[in-house]
């Protein structure tokens, strides 16, 4: 194929409830591989798969959950938004019950408060994509 | 890179204004290139360049238009939407003034107000595009 593209990933702004439908918080998780810090939970897409079949994957992966998607929040496609190539994110809203148990590239899964959320530890453009989830 | 992903494109709807910002209608272009038939302008994203910048530069190149980006419609990623590879479209909806001059990927530009778009005459699922920007 002579055309070049970016890579397409997916993340996800994961709503957390407890069984009595209370707000937990939002779920990231503190990466295995670099860059180091925490993050927004998301992947890559697969060729032949959907963005939203990949979200519902990457999550489940990541952080264990079933999650039902919300809605878009946005595009982030900077050429230097990560550090190890041109990625275009496509960055979902969603929710999710249960407890979050890392695995794949999460050493670690974590929920926070949204007024707990450490900015400065957030790697790629996450920080950015938190605070448009938080304004939207 | 080991990594194999899906090509993105943008798409633009573009609502067309005159001078006197009396709504013109949409602009459609007839395919020069297989698949042939009436399509929502549109093109590949460069390696290098944010989705924003690739959709006016393809805006441009296809109809000759300076665009202004309204906002993002959607994100269509079905495998089987496009019949020549995977490819992600990233569609947003813009507007501009003028007078649209087919170069690049169309033999023709067209221009539609809602109620007359050809809906069978369209390629990709941009029928499907343009009917979930006129129910949004």
């Amino acid at each position: 194929m002579p055309i070049k593209t970016p890579f397409v990933a997916v993340d996800g702004i994961i709503q957390l409830f407890d069984e009595n439908d209370n707000f937990q918080g939002i779920v990231l998780i503190e990466r295995k591989n670099p860059p180091l810090g925490l993050a927004v939970p998301g992947g890559f897409v697969d060729v032949g798969e959907t963005v939203e079949d990949a979200l519902k994957r990457e999550m489940k992966e990541e952080t264990g959950l079933d999650v039902e998607i919300l809605g878009l929040l946005g595009v982030y496609s900077d050429p230097d938004r990560d550090p190890r190539f041109h990625t275009v994110s496509i960055t979902f809203v969603c929710r999710a019950y249960g407890i979050p148990v890392a695995s794949s590239d999460a050493k670690e899964v974590k929920v926070f408060k949204i007024e707990d959320i450490p900015f400065d530890r957030l790697v790629f453009d996450h920080s950015k994509i938190l605070k448009d989830y938080i304004n939207r």
